[in-house]
């Protein structure tokens, strides 16, 4: 078969766990024993060679029937043409969401648009593979016209018109080389969340802050809103161990109601806090804009469980916001998150994103890249989080140095897990966890423990 | 065992969907063959007797998946102590939308939320039969506390407060008695849905307006927003064959953007629309607070899409709503739409509740005469959808008459289907999709087709 009548053959899907929960990896005020776990995509072909790898991440139970929902979704993608797959990813985007049997369960929300986002992000891998290069530099080279027609502008258009969003990417292709060569050598900004989980020690913490910064990063988070005190004290401590010159951004975890949310950012004041991150529920709007007023300078933060481009476009509307924290596996994928950069270009407001979790940083940073590279054209106040749990099972696991990810110059989206984590990991029959329910045998394999 | 002992032995569920579809019942212009579904759930019990039946409502793909999802829950359910459980089936309702892993899958969306829905339902189903009520009179009786305390205010407080429900509910117990009686007496307003599927001829929608008319009917209800001609004449054809005095209102099922909401609308204010229904996407409160002062005096409805408290709480606080129309399986069952009902009292916005598909009419009407009997106090401007389809499935059938919905006498939530219909309709090994999958032998039993 010649490769131009290659076709897609199977969409593989895996249900990974990691024992996360048992060191406390990931603790926080709403989510106290996550198991970070991924519902794992392969797209097959039969042009050989390439694969598209995607997923979605979880925290553990549940991740089966997000695992369900791909596979609900496999009769859209077997048998498509890769050639015009990897041309026009934004056409399996459109018939994925616009299933209308299967947008009866969002529409747009929840598992079914994780899932969405997990095939997505395959077919954009494969597409990047198959072109040679970094999804970044993949985006970043492509025609504005054309990632334009990658966006569906459905319930945007009073917020963003496609020519709005053709004349800000035209406007981010000026000047974009010299930016990619400065991104190849200097990298792109992180902070990172390593020091904070809510489970730590004080001890633990202030050497992980300690060592944060010695590691070069400008920006920490901790968690909060479980307790008051506790959360003063870690302030506190954290606070003392990083400096006055450091960022600390808090995250309550949706921990709050939004008068609660006021005050008890304000009673954490005293430690010059940089950003509240959900304050309160990811569904309000109105809310986020009413603690952006009453926690004033404290700036508010929130977009890891916003669901789509319609409530991130709200927040914006809104003023709800001062940082957005795109995800990369939450929303339907590269082609959603195309229209929430470009939401967040319109209106002025810094995308730090979402990562973490299983893979979340590899996947990312791409999005990031491409923003500096062919978008906005500036890092300023902008950064990715960085969490580091877990790179060691990605084919292609991201790189930080001097508190800034280096870019990946790796074909794709570097999206790929190595086999042996695959075979170890999966639930319920990987090795892993095989040998943990076996009694007086735990599992033997414990670098996922980070 | 004892009755005092008796616990919940099992969570069954059934993949049950009736091909509508072949007749284009339901077909809208975001849904244009849907077969409707329902993901079904029967909590069985050591105590023999009783069972407790819930479902969600899906329109065909994908209900393998909320299927899948209820299965994630059943570890929460089974175990638990009968009396119990119904005497606090908010703590049931708390423990599923709490699990903490199951809730990155949302948070309180989506298919998660719905499956949290159908056990939820399923739970006061069983609480109202053993208490020998129907649920409605069993939520009326209840004391005004009791039913605070089965509500969640997270994320509520800043629109209504435990104290302002309590108020409300107690308000609302004055006359109480004599409104049931009245109530048992006329039945509850409907409004009928049966003559506008987009895909019926003009012929067709004529004849069944008329018929709507002439069976008491004061309100019916035409799908819009597939194509601007169409619509002008389908409107004409039912204005002239319904007459001035009747209320027609329009349903545009998510289908526009913000702007075009407003300018198709007012092309068909001549034909004097009530309200116009789902103009835009369910999530966009600012969309509808913007819609609604483009199209007044043409009111704005939506919610059967809404997917729970939180965005109900923002549409009410922005005002972006003449018409709530709560869902009784969309969100999180009884419990959270306690909580609408009480937003909507707060904020004096009359509830007309989303029905049809499969036996969502059976449920809701529950839920519409708590609210007139021990609530809001009152009908006016309210009316619960009306669809003429697959009632014959269900135990305890809605009865309409005179334009009316009669109150329910038999006990429980009128959710439980005939084991027969269950055994037919099972996907894909019930008879009907097992004949229906022999070639030259269709499905032999089409009384789903209504």
């Amino acid at each position: 078969m010649s490769a131009t009548q290659a076709r897609i053959t199977a969409v593989d899907t895996y249900d990974i766990r990691f024992p996360t929960s048992r060191e406390l990896d990931g603790s926080d005020a709403m989510n106290p024993d996550p198991d970070y776990s991924a519902a794992y995509v392969v797209l097959r072909t039969s042009a050989g060679g390439h694969e598209g790898h995607g997923f979605t991440f979880t925290i553990g139970r549940g991740n089966d029937v997000q695992v369900a929902a791909v596979d609900a979704l496999s009769q859209h993608v077997v048998g498509r043409p890769v050639v015009e797959l990897c041309a026009d990813p934004g056409t399996l985007y459109r018939d994925l969401i616009g299933d209308s049997q299967l947008r009866w369960l969002g529409p747009e929300k929840g598992v079914m648009h994780m899932a969405v986002g997990a095939v997505v992000n395959a077919a954009w891998d494969l597409a990047a593979k198959r072109a040679g290069k970094p999804l970044w530099r993949f985006l970043a080279d492509a025609d504005p016209a054309w990632l334009v027609s990658q966006v569906d502008f459905r319930y945007l258009t009073d917020a963003l018109t496609p020519d709005e969003a053709l004349a800000l990417l035209r406007e981010g292709k000026q000047g974009a080389d010299d930016r990619a060569a400065d991104l190849l050598r200097r990298g792109y900004p992180a902070y990172t969340t390593s020091p904070g989980w809510l489970g730590y020690s004080d001890e633990k913490l202030t050497r992980l802050a300690r060592k944060a910064v010695a590691e070069g990063f400008t920006q920490i988070k901790l968690k909060v809103g479980a307790d008051l005190a506790d959360d003063v004290r870690r302030c506190r401590a954290a606070r003392l161990a990083v400096g006055p010159d450091i960022r600390m951004a808090l995250d309550a975890n949706q921990r709050w109601n939004v008068a609660e949310a006021v005050e008890w950012t304000k009673a954490l004041a005293e430690f010059d806090p940089y950003w509240i991150e959900e304050p309160t529920s990811p569904d309000d709007v109105l809310g986020h804009a009413t603690i952006r007023r009453g926690v004033h300078p404290v700036k508010v933060a929130t977009g890891e469980h916003v669901h789509n481009r319609v409530v991130f476009k709200q927040l914006l509307q809104a003023g709800a916001l001062d940082v957005l924290q795109l995800d990369a596996a939450r929303v339907a994928g590269v082609n959603e998150n195309l229209a929430v950069l470009l939401l967040a270009a319109k209106f002025g407001v810094p995308v730090c994103p979402h990562a973490g979790g299983v893979g979340l940083c590899e996947l990312v940073q791409h999005l990031s890249m491409f923003d500096y590279v062919a978008l906005t054209g500036t890092t300023e106040d902008r950064a990715i989080e960085y969490v580091d749990h877990l790179h060691q099972h990605f084919v292609d696991p991201v790189t930080i140095s001097d508190g800034h990810y280096r870019a990946p110059t790796s074909p794709g989206f570097s999206a790929e897990m190595h086999r042996a984590g695959i075979d170890t990991y999966r639930y319920p029959d990987g090795r892993f966890w095989t040998a943990d329910a076996t009694p007086g045998e735990p599992g033997t394999d414990k670098e996922g423990h980070a």
